[in-house]
């Protein structure tokens, strides 16, 4: 897990400003329909491994360590394009999304909106978390 | 800048969780391409006037003050709805960006991606920076 970063992240380097807790923020984004799915974050290894692999890696800031997106729930992302904003501390991830991206089950973590002053749920669960997570989820 | 949340904040509050500085990730997405153009940061503050006024306000955290989206190079967001992720540490902006959403002048700020190893400029400049921000810029 510390070996050198591959040649594509190595690219990447001089563009990325990791802040002080080593992490950038990234969005993932259905690539064919440009539906924003969630929002996490991702230190240089996860980068590293995402474009190795082809398959989104973040980095849990409550669990500490990294995170192969799916790796338990088997609702994967595969990349489709990794791109880097101005100042270079944010990643728009293009995704192909399986299934939900929320753990909550829900294809997108964003399923709850401002609506006539108040905060609504927009959209429901397309899977049981139960049944992604087992049953302590 | 002191005043009390506005309703619809208020019923907002509950569901957000502001991190130790204070702030959520934001992410703009222009609600009709479904094109993400930045993503930036909102303290509750910024929460407030964003939903108060339908202009998007930010926090910047290099100048540590709200920052009205176009109030120096006139490219507004209008708000059009305003979504927050599962854990609340998260907001999505469905907006409706006038011209460049990006400070270098690009429609969106993520505008290189890693294609063939490499990072590569996927966008042009739609406005003069210079002309946006005058001379300093």
């Amino acid at each position: 897990m510390t070996a050198l970063p591959s040649s594509a992240v190595a690219a990447l380097l001089p563009a990325l400003k990791f802040e002080r807790d080593g992490l950038v923020a990234a969005v993932a984004q259905q690539h064919d329909t440009g539906e924003v799915l969630m929002l996490a974050w991702m230190s240089l290894e996860a980068v590293d491994q995402t474009l190795a692999t082809g398959e989104v890696t973040y980095y849990s800031r409550s669990r500490q360590k990294l995170w192969r997106k799916g790796e338990t729930s088997g609702q994967t992302q595969r990349l489709v394009e990794l791109r880097v904003d101005c100042d270079g501390d944010a990643i728009l991830l293009l995704v192909d999304q399986t299934g939900a991206a929320c753990h909550t089950g829900t294809r997108s973590c964003f399923f709850r909106a401002v609506r006539g002053g108040k905060l609504e749920r927009i959209a429901e669960a397309i899977a049981d978390p139960k049944t992604l997570y087992g049953a302590e989820a």
